[in-house]
């Protein structure tokens, strides 16, 4: 399956390295905004979050999500996604957080997990897109 | 006057060049998220918007915004700046676009206006930071 959302003009930039901005909604309604790693596998946007997070938090609550991601060779290019966070997966053996950890620091695995951390991998399911 | 809120080891941040990404709540209550130039005087973000843009809609209607800055030397260093718009300065001279095109792109004048289009400055009061 593949997800029609994205404009195939901007998909590379959701297959690179890239910090993706992610846009939450706090306790009083107000935006919270953070840098985070993101994988990406042509359907949803994956995120790991510890469950101990304000964000886990808020998305718990309201699973409204907007991410902004910019080109790391040209800052005039960028996509922004809104969507819904459609899941969230337990990820107990952090499988999906090492995975990133290859991704953004091509170590396999995640070095800076604390003892007794549970992680969740945030499923997104893009809706709608702009850009410049 | 200076802000008491953005804590000293960071302030850096808000004099460099990276870009701010910006999380605004759009008409149905959801988080918007974009790429923004911005500049900061000790006191105050600033952010130059055009009227036409869903941002300056969504702000007008809800003030409440969120910026986050990743240190351009290490993606693991970042601000998140939350707070409020607390006012719109029109801009109809183009004065502030131009100090961010020379902030920016180290050019005196905004390359990118378009005819007719009208700006304004958002004045942008931190009331509340995070970082990792």
């Amino acid at each position: 399956m593949s997800n029609q959302v994205i404009p195939q003009e901007l998909s590379d930039l959701l297959s690179s390295t890239a910090l993706a901005h992610m846009a939450t909604i706090g306790p009083k309604g107000e935006p919270h905004s953070s840098p985070v790693w993101f994988g990406w596998d042509g359907e949803h946007i994956r995120v790991s979050q510890t469950k101990a997070r304000q964000k886990y938090r808020n998305l718990k609550k309201n699973p409204k999500i907007a991410l902004s991601i910019v080109d790391p060779t040209n800052p005039y290019r960028y996509i922004e996604v809104r969507g819904t966070v459609v899941d969230f997966e337990e990820d107990p053996n952090k499988g999906f957080i090492d995975e990133m950890a290859q991704k953004y620091l091509n170590e396999p695995k995640y070095p800076w997990s604390k003892p007794g951390e549970e992680r969740v991998v945030l499923i997104i399911e893009p809706e709608h897109t702009a850009t410049m």
